[in-house]
Order: C-alpha cells, then structure tokens, then sequence
C-alpha cells in the first residue's frame, strides 16, 4: 500500500475508501503502514481498522505507537482492546509500557486476568512462562469428536491457536488431540481413544532457548508449559518460539563479535547505546593485547638484528586468529543447536588437531615457497613455516577447547569468539614465533 | 527410551514389548533411537513402528539410515512407504540418494508422481520450488463451510497440512480459509464469503531465505507457491521454513567466520572437507597481510629509533580489527534479517561515524593515561591515542560500508565480516600508526 494514497485519502476524510483498504490488506503491513504516520494520522486511521483485525495489528506495532496509543485511548476502546488482545501480548505490552501506563490497563483488566498477568510477570525473562500463553483449547476425555468441535466453535475463535487441543482431568495434562485428527475422524469417537498421550512439554522456567530448539526438533505447532506442580498453566505457540530463535541467533551473532546484545533493531538502538555495548569489550582485548606487545619487547634484540622478522608479525597474529576463530565459530554453533556437548571435547580436539595438521602444512608450505621466492634465505622460510604451524594448531586448539569449557562452566559460549581468540592467539603466536626465531638465527 | 532395554526387547523377540513402547513414542524420537541400533535390529525394529508413523519416522532419519532402508525394502514395503511420503520429504530423500536407488523408487510411484518429482527436482536449490510440497487442500468458492470440512475428513489425511486451505477456480488461487475459521463459522456459510483474498504468496524461482523471511514476518503456518504464470502448484509449510532459518543463520555464521559452509553437522563432515572449507580463505588472508608487514619495512627506520614502537602493533591491530567487525556484524546481521538496506548507507555511516567517536575517545583516553602512567611519555601517549581515534573511525567506516556494497554488487554480505575487516583494517591501522609517530617523533 503506498502512503502518500492513504494519507491523502485520509486527510480527505473519505473514511469509506481507508477503511475498505485496511480491511484488504494484512495486520502486519497495516501494522507498518501505520508506523510511517504522524501522530493525529494514527490515531485517526488505527480507529478505522476493522475491529476484528485490531488487536493483532496493534500487537505487531512498535512500543512507542502501542504507548502512544494507549495514552490516547478511552476506557471504552482500551477495554476493547484488551479483551481481544492474547495474554501473551498483553504481557509483552506491559513489559515495555511506562508505570502509569501498566496501572491503567491493569485496572481496566479483569481480576482474574489481572493475577494471570502479574503471575506471568513474575516469570523469569526468557522462560517459557514469560513468553507463553494461558488462552488454549482445554477438553475432556470423555467428549466425543463431535462435542469437542462444539466446544471450539464455541470458544475457540479467542484462543492464539485451536490447532492443538489439550486434555486435562483435574488440571493435569494427560493427552493431546490435534485439530486434524478432529477433523478427519468419525464425529462419535470419543477423545480418550484418540488422544496422544505421550505428551512432551516444558516447565514455566525452562529457558526459552530450550523451548526454540524442542520446536524445531519435533515441528510443533504449540507446546504445553506445566507448573512446578505438574498443572497446565499456557502454551507456547510457534511463532513465538520462531521469534526466539532468531532473536537467540543475533545475540550470539553479536556476542561473537565483542559487543553485548540489545534487543532493539540497529536503528532503533540510539548512538550512545551502541557506544556503550561496544566499548566494554574493546577495553578489555585493548589491554590484554598490551600483554602481547609487552612480550614483543622481550625480543628487542632479535628484530634489532634482523628487522625483517616484524614485518611477518600481522601475517602470523592475523593467521592464528582466523584459524582459531574458525574453531571456535564451529563448536559454538555446534552447541547452540546441541549438536555438541561437553563430553564430546574428545573427539572434538581430535578433529580439530588432525584438521589443524593439514591446514598448517598447506599454509606452512605456500608461505615457506613464497619467502623462498621473495627473499632466497631458507633459514627464514623454515621459521615461518614451523611458526605458522605451531601457530594453526595451537589456535584451533585453543578456539575449539574455550567454548567447551564456557559451557561447562555456565558461561555463554558465544563469548569465546574471535576476537577473544584472537587476543589470547596472539600471544601464544609472538611466543613461537620469536622462540623458533631466535633458535634458528642463532640471536 | 533407554536404548538397552529396547535392544534387549528386540533381541529376545518379545515384539509384542517393543511394538508398544514404538507406538507411545513420538516420531522424532522413535528415529534418533533407531540411528544408535546396528543394521540388522534396524530392520526389525523399522518393521514394527506402527504404519501411521512409519513415513515420518522415515523422513526423520539421517541419509544413510534411509539409504540402507530403501536397499533392503521389497517392492511392497518400498510402494507402502512412499504412498505415505510427503511429496517434499520424497524429494528430499531423492536428492541424497545413490542414482540405482532413485531409479528403483521412480520406477515404483506413480506416472502422475514421477513427473511432478522430476518438476520439484528441476526447481533451483535453495528456491521455493525445491522446498515446497504438491499436497495441500484445495476448495472452491462455492462450497459450503460443511462440504468443505466433509472434503476435508475424505482427503485431509494425506495433506501435510490442512490448516489454510486454498481456494482455487481454474488452478488460479483466489483466496484463502484457515481452518479456524472453518471451525468457528456457521456450516452454511459459503467459502467466498469467508475467504481472505489479500494473499501473500511466493514464485517457485523465490530465494528460500526471502521465504524464511515472510514466514517471521507474518507468522504464516503455510505460504503458496505459484509457477510464473499464476498457478498454484505448492505451498511451504512453517516447519521447513524454520529448519530454513536455522540453516541461514548458521551458514552466515560459517561465512563470517572465513569458512566455506557445510550442509552437514559438525561430526557428520569429514576432516579433509572441514580443512578444504578453512583453507581457502586463510590463503586469501595470510597473503594480504604479508602486504601489512611489507608496509611495516617501510618504517624500519622508525623502529629502529624507537623499538618500543613495535610492541603497540598489537594492540593497534587487534583494536581496529574489533571496531571494525563489531559494525560489519551488526549491518550483516540487519541485512540478513530485512532491517538495512542499501538505501540507508548514508544513515549507517553518519551513526556509525558518531558511534565511532565516542568510542575511539574512551579507548583513546584509557590508553593514553595507562602510557603516561607506565612510560611518563607524553609525545608517546600523544601517538598511541591519535592513532587509536584514527584507526577505530577509520575501521567502523570500513566495517559498515563494506557488507552494504557486497549486498548491492549482488555478492553475500556475510563474506565481509571480521576476517577480511581485520586484514584490511591492520594495513590501514599500520599506515596510520607509523605516520603519526614519524610526524610527532620528528622521525
């Protein structure tokens, strides 16, 4: 939809024309239609959104418009519209919302979702309890097939999803019917003969980041969360669980680049913001290259005598640090997707030393013909190429082993990235490298 | 499920124990415990999973475990199989397998079958085409709610989904019914009257990712794919759409990191294939930063008055290469995800230029007191931070504008992260460096 159209439509007033656009066009590009209008334009057009899409629309809109629009709203149209807001939206809202903004709403609630929603906010962040949803399709194992569409078309058009139907007896979650086996039996079956009852599902403090990876492990649509007692208390719904994972993939994205994660978009974060999650890092791989430098003037006397030997210094750093960082890229991923675990460090520093073999005498080799070519001094070609093998293997070492052990121990793997690597490689490689050196030029 | 026992069971032919326990667990689950057992219990075993979840056991497991399987079915297993195949898992298993095997399942599906395989087949890798499956449910305008949901219970089993149905008038596709509204509407209402007919939908020729994209944006649980002149001929379920986005971000991740990116695991890639997939770029970059250390001859004068110069290289070198890859990562991860586009370079660079100069400030006054304090050196200090403000402004400049020309040039952004930024950053940095230090130290 072009913006210039529905602007001047809107400042027309020809209501009936914006309103027979909104109704064809999906939420989520109304959604982004709408964050490209002033503040009176909004306010305008959101009231002609047709009411059955306004909800979701507003769900998918950025914080400062839903608080915008919540300041600006009645009690009539605010109740509106929390009434077909899903819980867990709502909660999000909350999360982001001003505190004279989350008393207004939480008075315009009713009690019971009023302690729903105090009670998901008291979940850990990034818990399945924190992202879940307590609006699903709940039946007996004694309706039949027929009574359990009833059921659904009676309450199923306010649930995020009717695709998944839980049965429970006394709260307890013992089975789960999919709208499809609905669908395709007989309407007199009776649902205790047709629900699944092997049942996986998460605690309300599962991390989300577990949750993600059960999703796209067994494709489902919705997964139970049970509280600590046992007792259904919401879903977690696809989406959501989508949402996770790419959001999972940019923090450690970011981490792996020395910079702490924010949860706004890049544009949205502000200058100072972006200053701030950068220069932390930056001070400390500053200061623990100093190290590396510290040691470089042990060896004054050699580059003193042979001064070519500092110009093969960015080569050798920048070598070790690319092989470790590959490393360590590879098992990171590796753990986040569990594909690897901790016990595996075995055979991992196995592959990686026979992989580091091969690497090195290629690099080795190209590098040793190259100073051959270049300079015709074998004693220099022969320190090169024992350095840069010595340094692969030592980096790839050290890249695959860090992550590991950060996992082990709590920490985020992420964090054992390249640039850390990086940082500790250098040092490791200056040392071989000025050891070899001084060994074979006799200094 | 404990993998002994289930041995044991299986051993000691008690199937009726094993058939039972196969029959409780879930799909996913029943093949991760197969890929553990040896041949042999693997036939038997794969002969007693009740036959509703035979087919998706199957399209559950590793390659090769499919590939032993279709070797040892007879003609009747093999048919049995492969009608309860979806369309897109067939293909799947298609493309992995050895040429005398693929003909022996061609031979055996139906006329109608092989060539909408062979069609699949034909669609680019990574395109819609090549992931989409031929079964959905497809309804006309002029059905009731009722005879759609009895269309439904008759074909509805056979369908990967039958959660959006697609309503089409001359393979044309008009419009679009979830089953939800299917389910929460009136049996006499007419499917025109229900149907959405706003449809996002994607060509058999789009990108995957572009695909993977939509499905985020909207929270779709099915998208059509239509060929190039309009007609309907597959839909993408969200389930493929995840292990899409999985993928994405883990082949970036690999790109980001200077590696060729595998398709397989970890474990699964051989050690020659991991090294062929380093070597490469680590050829690349070892070359180019031999022309950092052939600039670092240049100043061979300037070291050799002042050897303490060469142990801030280091710190130099790795700061720039930091600054430099935390902003290529953030602008690859923003593009990635449809946040940045080439059109906001300008945008990009004025904030990362801002960005830049609070950070290389603070990075600047640390170390330049940390040199007073160690060196009581004012003219040193002086250097070093003159050189940090200009190699970390310099390096977020690079950093940024690269992964947006390689998106407009049409290359993979991904490609410009952290490595190639550190090398081209080191030369600049060096560059930098020594000309501050020959005008300051009146070298």
């Amino acid at each position: 939809m072009n913006k210039d159209i529905f602007v001047t439509l809107l400042g027309q007033r020809h209501f009936k024309a914006v309103r027979s656009i909104l109704d064809a066009m999906n939420e989520v590009d109304i959604a982004s239609l709408l964050s490209e209008l002033d503040d009176r334009e909004l306010a305008l057009a959101f009231r002609l959104i047709p009411k059955d899409k306004a909800a979701e629309v507003f769900s998918n809109t950025e914080t400062s418009m839903q608080t915008y629009l919540v300041e600006i709203f009645s009690e009539k149209e605010l109740k509106e519209l929390l009434d077909d807001l899903y819980m867990d939206d709502t909660v999000d809202l909350l999360e982001e919302l001003p505190a004279n903004l989350v008393n207004r709403i939480l008075d315009t609630v009713s009690p019971e979702d009023r302690s729903l929603i105090n009670q998901i906010l008291n979940y850990p962040d990034d818990s399945a309890g924190s992202i879940m949803t307590t609006e699903y399709v709940d039946i007996r194992e004694t309706m039949t097939v027929a009574q359990s569409m009833a059921h659904i078309k009676k309450t199923g058009i306010h649930k995020e999803t009717i695709y998944t139907c839980y049965v429970t007896d006394k709260r307890k979650l013992i089975g789960i019917v999919s709208a499809k086996d609905l669908m395709t039996s007989d309407d007199d079956m009776l649902i205790k003969d047709l629900m699944e009852t092997e049942i996986i599902s998460v605690n309300t403090h599962t991390d989300q980041e577990e949750v993600a990876r059960i999703f796209t492990k067994y494709d489902f649509l919705a997964l139970p969360v049970l509280d600590k007692d046992g007792r259904m208390v919401g879903i977690v719904t696809f989406d959501d669980a989508m949402d996770v994972m790419v959001d999972e993939a940019t923090e450690d994205i970011t981490k792996m680049a020395a910079m702490s994660p924010s949860e706004k978009t890049y544009f949205e974060t502000s200058v100072f913001d972006h200053a701030k999650h950068r220069i932390l890092w930056l001070l400390v791989l500053m200061f623990s290259a100093s190290i590396t430098g510290a040691i470089i003037t042990r060896y004054e006397n050699a580059f003193a005598a042979i001064p070519l030997l500092v110009s093969f210094i960015p080569m050798l750093m920048d070598t070790g640090g690319n092989c470790g960082s590959q490393s360590s890229t590879l098992i990171i991923r590796g753990i986040a997707l569990g594909e690897i675990q901790f016990r595996d460090i075995f055979r991992v520093v196995f592959k990686e030393f026979r992989i580091s073999l091969i690497v090195s005498t290629v690099l080795a080799l190209a590098n040793g013909i190259r100073i051959l070519i270049m300079y015709q001094n074998m004693t220099l070609a022969l320190v090169i190429g024992l350095s840069l093998i010595g340094t692969v293997i030592l980096s790839k070492m050290i890249g695959c082993v860090l992550p590991l052990f950060a996992k082990k121990t709590g920490l985020d793997p992420a964090v054992m990235a390249a640039p850390l690597i990086t940082t500790l490689v250098d040092t490791c490689s200056i040392l071989i490298y000025f050891n070899i050196a001084s060994a074979l030029f006799e200094l």
